[in-house]
């Protein structure tokens, strides 16, 4: 069977990291994580944006602040990687788009990764980031959470705890291409396989092994959002690429969240790839998204 | 004897990659591409700077344009990387440092890199942004050179290329741990071999053969400014680290510009490695040495 040839920047860059960890097969961590910052390379600068280093009740981050933006919103990116890979500076110039469509401030924070701080560490930074931002004043009616991949997952859990707590909610949750299945068991990972450049079941499975693995359950709601009951959730958004492995994650995860009434959108972006919106600036289709999130986005607040 | 152990966030990554460049000496190019971008992890973001990916005269990179900068100023930065890695990633934040600190656009220029493209072709891309900022109506009289590394050779070879075809030469040149010495020589390979955490003499020789292997001699002083005779070279900043292995470079660069009576300042970082101001944003040294090289390139402009 002849293998297809990756058809933007983002499928090349996944591509490329595939030969080199076939190549490497003992690749260190440091070494992988190095590589996963690559992913910034898939991006354009977005115009109008400023960068600041931060810390936020102890998590460090990247701040990207549009120009001219003053309202009282603010976004909270958990970025994809894993739980293990993926940084503030992977997904720098994501944020800056979402910042500059959103005309909001958005915190790129650097949780706390796996294996070293496996679950739920990552979600008890997100949960302190939100703590900080309410004892701060801010409102968490104007407040969203964004993931893509496993920070998909962690943006959907975050909220569970709070849900669960009865804490105050974020007004919206953005997912892009979210990671749920920790069992690893979706049926597109074996039906897009041929098609996705990233995703492998043997890649997954070390990272559920290095979130979860001897900390909790594979199907505990928290670390496995497929299993939670979404009665309550805020409205939330998921856009996928058709073709990639991760791809019956969204498509479960919308079937969930119609069956427990909660508001929810699904975006689907043909024949693209894991994260499509990390093309922002470099492709149509990427552009698009972002632009939608960003009309989603407001239509949220302004309610 | 006992190793040293990196006192900074540079001294850690250089560590970091000597240790993945052991463990994979068979590394492709590209994974060592990849992992020299992780060179923008030393610095921290600059407050108040935006970024665009531009094109000039065909020569792709990103300019770090600081807020409230409106004067005609303009400065081309050649990054390091042994003419084979580094890019506009790895040096995005270091250039918005020096474009904030100068309040002067910078655009980190990603040249074409050997050994696809050998010498002389980073030097020509850096002529043809020059000469297409010229076609423009900028004056080179208010344009700056700065290089690190092999970029400080680049920025150097330049100069010269302009100066033999006599053609208009920028303002002043600054050069960050130039890298000179194609014959691979320099004494301080081996005095501060034990001190600098990123050079080995094995690392200069392949990147001087993927550079300059069967294009031209090691003493050309076009790829060796070492040789160059500097007489009517404008203005010249070097700064170096006294525990790097490439130290004896700039020691030699300074009594050579000297010698044939260029206006010449030379700062010495003591203790500090390879192009320590990556650092900026991090520690007091580096930001010192930001803020040195910000007062000396106004001192020249304002003649």
């Amino acid at each position: 069977m002849t293998q297809p040839v990756p058809q933007d920047l983002l499928g090349e860059i996944y591509a490329q990291w595939a030969v080199e960890m076939q190549a490497h097969p003992d690749m260190s961590l440091q070494l992988l994580r190095i590589m996963f910052d690559d992913w910034q390379r898939a991006t354009a600068e977005p115009a109008g944006v400023t960068y600041r280093h931060a810390d936020v009740a102890g998590v460090p981050g990247v701040w990207a602040e549009p120009l001219g933006a003053d309202g009282d919103e603010v976004v909270l990116l958990l970025h994809g990687g894993g739980f293990a890979l993926g940084s503030s500076a992977s997904h720098r110039k994501l944020g800056g788009h979402l910042a500059r469509a959103c005309a909001a401030p958005v915190f790129v924070a650097d949780f706390r990764l796996a294996p070293e701080h496996p679950y739920p560490a990552a979600i008890e930074d997100a949960l302190a980031v939100l703590a900080a931002w309410r004892a701060e004043g801010r409102d968490p009616a104007r407040t969203t959470l964004v993931g893509d991949s496993a920070g998909g997952n962690l943006a959907i859990a975050t909220t569970l705890r709070l849900l669960a707590s009865e804490d105050p909610l974020p007004r919206q949750v953005i997912t892009m291409s979210p990671w749920l299945n920790m069992e690893n068991t979706g049926a597109t990972l074996d039906s897009n396989d041929a098609t996705d450049f990233l995703i492998t079941r043997e890649g997954l499975q070390a990272n559920i092994d290095r979130y979860i693995g001897g900390a909790c359950d594979p199907t505990e709601p928290f670390a496995n959002p497929l299993y939670a009951d979404l009665t309550g959730f805020p409205r939330l958004y998921i856009c996928a690429g058709s073709v990639e492995s991760l791809f019956d994650d969204s498509v479960r995860l919308h079937e969930l969240a119609q069956k427990h009434d909660v508001d929810v959108t699904f975006s689907v972006g043909q024949g693209q790839q894991h994260v499509y919106p990390f093309l922002a600036g470099r492709t149509e289709r990427a552009d698009q998204e972002i632009a939608a999130i960003a009309d989603w986005y407001r239509a949220g607040l302004s309610r």
